[in-house]
């Protein structure tokens, strides 16, 4: 007999040499129809491999993330399978399982689109078969011998250390594999081929070009549909794509990973720095305006230069080097040290939006998310270590109101304790992080703890938030650190009359505001809230005879402070109208007779409410409510 | 006979041999009382010069340039005389008229501050006897015999070409010298020696150390005292004695030529920026953000690379060098060139803050005045030559009404024309000038011509300004140019359906925001109209009892978007009052029993009114039409 024990501590005795199926039947039937394979002390098994020691033991299913891998893994053999059927010439080589799905490199002449589809086609036959998938372990010899034909698996055969290899077989293919798999190929319900690429065997472009096909696969055919809808919004919402086709931003090769910011664009980022630095004004932040270039001896007394020298543009001075800078907080230290601080000085809240560069390859550069050339709504909070539990409760006050409550974004929390190097004592630490989880408790936000995930230099709050495609992104930060006032001597004097090193909080709300406006656009869709639309209300007319209302009715939202648009020419209202939701303006204004003659307007929202005979008093006031509180939703 | 031609065209017979004293004469005796020299033939001469031959004269006095360099030459021979009456020992080397007065190098130990006060008592004796100052044409021979005992003056006779040397004596005093000089010495009435600073002999370090002393010298008293005022004025506002006094600025030696602007100035640059902003809404200007490095090739298809190179920052990047932008226009004519143009989309105006650096020597880098890191309000209008005369119109009046209306400076305009290297045929620039003239007489402006002062590819406008202390400057611009939207193909496709090249016109408004900044701090010396005040209003109370009132005041303020500082000290108000205006805050709020009680305020301005039982809706009334009209004066 052998003791198995479960996830929640239970546990069972077994006959020696029980199967993964055989210990989740004991379960429940419905746990062994739902099963994947096995976890064995961890490790990943197939349902089938019997189990002759004492061992704790999970069942997987499609709802862990071992599970997926497992599904993908089958999936892979199943897109093999149905390739030889078609193509029997086609060399398999390898088929891992990927972050987005999988794929598997094929030597064979290019693959169409046509032929995807009868791939497709041919996978949901072998899916049907529900054929069994066995493993067996055979040696190097009798391996070679059953892959005499493929050059590729040969050479892998030849690099395992072990005496024997493990094969899969499933109907009539058979596959080098270390596995788990799925115990038939029947539990690979929702499969999906995504496209088909060139790809070097071992990435080296000395070797032959194969046919890579990428793959995706789900225990249900709903969670595939969703997964697709989502992967053809965000194509639809592509920053890139919206970002020329609403004039918000372009990039050019002569300066790689900067975006240049255009007429919309710069209004947007323009908009969500005035309205930060408002909030800067609320919550007691002084902005400065700060160098970019510095002589390396700053990066010396920060350490950038020994750690992080790579990532900086370096340029010679006057035969000394200089480097743009790729963080503010140096330059902060600078600035706090002007003058010397009392305890009753502090805290000092330092902000900065100037623009910083990091040298990223050219290769990793995309869009708006990867990038050399950002600003950040960057601040740098020097203070007491008594103070740190209120300042991090006004850090999270700042990141919910503008995350959750203006943008309406979801967010979680978790809070990153001491690592195995870390700079300061244990006591320090403890009292930091103390104060960290006080703050996130009083805020009443719920959060994970992340064991030693702290920066060497001090804890920090991670932020994670999720989009309207519940994609998830990092903006905010919110971070401790005992090392740069150390080595810049940031200090006060005390109410004890001596000198103390000041503490560092790093915090970003809307973080890189690149990246951030990447995010927004994909997030709202190129649909702005009205506050942040480049044009606000465009004003048309159904005939030349309503220009002159239509120029009152301009200039006096123009005047009220509003962004706004016209469109007198000689074309008819469904037209304009057509024009202008592609031009994604969230409110439009009609004018034609009876509008003139009464003295009203015909106002449609982006999302088609119509509103006719509304006084221009009356939009103008909803529209002043709607950017003051930064409405999301345009409600007419 | 001779014929004299003066400089209304005039001509006037005189005996061969007649003096320029003695045609001063002739015309009138005050006029020779007034007289310092002539220009004869343009020449600078002697009074005392006999003219023998046809000749143009101009009797040059304290009003002409030349006649205060005559004066200031004089007034070194005074400073020579004077050190040589009270230190025998002295060596005279040279002593000439620089931009700002005069100085004269002796071989001698330095002197003190208390040897100034001397040799200027000195000096006002020689000025008082009034000596003849009388010129003398001799030999080299007899000059070396003369100055024998001068190493420095045996060493300049050696030098000179010609076979005699000109010398002037005045009393006991001869000086080897060109001339001309003043008739006699009592004509230098207001002479002020300045300083006194170490120099080498030709300014070579190698050579023996002398003791420059520097001297300023006018016609009449007054005008020194105005000069001395003006110069002890400027001392006072210096913008990096102020920057440092008032949080504006500061730097460091980690970023030569690279402000940082802190809390306060950051305010006021912001503000600026601002503003600015609000009149390109206003005016049809789109704004962009963009890159700040570029790779090489822009540079090369601008013409920056050849001519500019050694004035950028150069990086390389993965192989390839790259630039940080020292202007902004190559950048927005890739931007202007991302759509295609019809004449109708035309002009377009593309401006942007994004910042420059520029790659001047360290050494001449000063204050906010000479940077390496600046930004600019900075616009390219791409249009088409019909479009330049209204295009520069609206630059023109832009600029009036910054610098005219808003700043209340004096503003004067010139015409620069074609140079003699120009780009593009003559009648392209007799069209563009003509459009520029017309544009300054549309706008009522007078100007003076620069006959071929343009830029090589185009013509301008230039706008000189002057400020408080009457000190001249050149911020904005305004400049056509024909050769950028050549290489970088910007064009437009014309009613004719053809394609044709745009004309870009450069302009800024307030120039480099970093010098502006300083001109500004010393232009207000650092009392900033209330729309640019980083602390705009403070109030203060008179006991602690008052602090709940002064905190509904302070709210309402803040609530109202002021920015309002508090001081509930324990202090006295004469003392709150004080460091108030140290620091330079516009209203002053004064709250005590009597305003608790009636729901008043006492307010008091930084110019010293005082408005008791004010009513806070009155002050923010008044507050808000100041800051809207952007008023210099704080009047309550």
């Amino acid at each position: 007999m052998i003791t198995i024990q479960f996830p929640d501590g239970a546990k069972k005795h077994y006959t020696k040499g029980s199967t993964g199926m055989e210990v989740a039947k004991s379960i429940a039937e419905g746990l062994a129809r739902e099963a994947y394979g096995v976890l064995v002390n961890g490790m990943p098994k197939d349902l089938s491999v019997p189990i002759t020691t004492d061992a704790t033991l999970k069942i997987v299913t499609a709802k862990d993330k071992e599970g997926i891998e497992i599904l993908r893994h089958t999936s892979t053999h199943i897109m093999a399978q149905a390739v030889r059927h078609l193509f029997p010439y086609a060399k398999p080589t390898i088929g891992p399982v990927v972050e987005e799905g999988f794929y598997y490199d094929f030597d064979h002449e290019p693959f169409s689109p046509e032929d995807l589809v009868k791939i497709e086609a041919e996978m949901e036959k072998i899916v049907k078969a529900n054929y069994p998938v066995e493993r067996k372990e055979i040696s190097k010899k009798e391996a070679k011998e059953l892959f005499k034909d493929n050059p590729y698996k040969l050479e892998l055969i030849d690099e395992f250390e072990e005496g024997t290899v493990s094969i899969y077989r499933q109907g009539d293919f058979t596959d080098l594999c270390r596995g788990p798999h799925l115990p038939s190929t029947g539990k690979a319900k929702a499969i999906k081929l995504m496209k088909v690429a060139g790809a070097y065997w071992r990435a080296d472009s000395k070797n032959k070009q194969l046919q890579r096909i990428y793959g995706i696969s789900f225990s249900e055919k709903k969670q595939l549909q969703e997964y697709l809808h989502v992967l053809e919004e965000a194509k639809k919402r592509d920053h890139r794509v919206l970002g020329k086709q609403l004039d918000l931003v372009m990039f050019h090769e002569f300066a790689p990973g900067a975006p240049f910011f255009l007429k919309n664009g710069a209004i947007i980022y323009n908009e969500l720095i005035a309205f930060i630095r408002k909030e800067y004004q609320k919550r007691g932040y002084e902005e400065v305006i700060t160098p970019q270039l510095y002589n390396k001896k700053l990066w010396e007394q920060s350490g950038h230069w020994e750690h992080y020298k790579e990532n900086m543009f370096v340029i010679t001075v006057e035969g000394e080097e200089h480097s743009l800078k790729p963080m503010n907080c140096p330059s902060h230290c600078l600035i706090y040290n002007r003058s010397t601080k009392s305890y009753r000085d502090l805290p000092v809240r330092i902000a900065d939006f100037c623009c910083l560069h990091r040298n990223e390859l050219s290769g990793t550069l995309s869009g708006l998310t990867r990038v050399r050339k950002f600003s950040q709504d960057d601040a740098h909070i020097f203070c007491r270590m008594d103070q740190v539990e209120e300042e991090v409760l006004g850090v999270l006050d700042f990141i919910k109101y503008i995350w959750v409550e203006v943008f309406g974004f979801k967010v979680n929390y978790s809070l990153s304790t001491r690592p195995q190097k870390a700079l300061g004592d244990k006591a320090l630490w403890d009292r930091a992080e103390g104060m960290l989880a006080e703050a996130l408790k009083k805020a009443a936000l719920p959060y994970q703890i992340k064991e030693g995930d702290g920066a060497f230099y001090g804890p920090k709050i991670d932020i994670d938030l999720e989009d309207a495609l519940g994609r998830k992104w990092q903006c905010p930060t919110c971070q401790l650190d005992f090392n740069l006032p150390k080595r810049f001597e940031c200090m006060y004097e005390g109410d004890d009359s001596k000198k103390h090193q000041a503490v560092m909080i790093h915090r970003a709300v809307l973080g890189s505001l690149e990246r951030f406006m990447g995010l927004m656009i994909e997030h709202f869709s190129g649909k702005f809230p009205l506050w942040l639309s480049p044009v606000q209300v465009i004003i048309m007319t159904v005939a030349d005879r309503h220009e002159e209302y239509a120029t009152k009715v301009k200039d006096e939202l123009v005047g009220a402070g509003f962004r706004v648009d016209t469109d007198f020419r000689s074309e008819s209202i469904p037209k304009k109208v057509r024009e202008a939701q592609l031009a994604h303006i969230p409110l439009m204004i009609t004018v034609g007779d009876k509008e003139t003659e009464q003295n009203v307007l015909a106002v449609r929202t982006l999302d088609g409410q119509v509103k006719f005979g509304m006084q221009l008093s009356e939009l103008k006031g909803k529209m002043q409510m709607l950017v003051e509180k930064r409405a999301v939703k345009v409600e007419i």
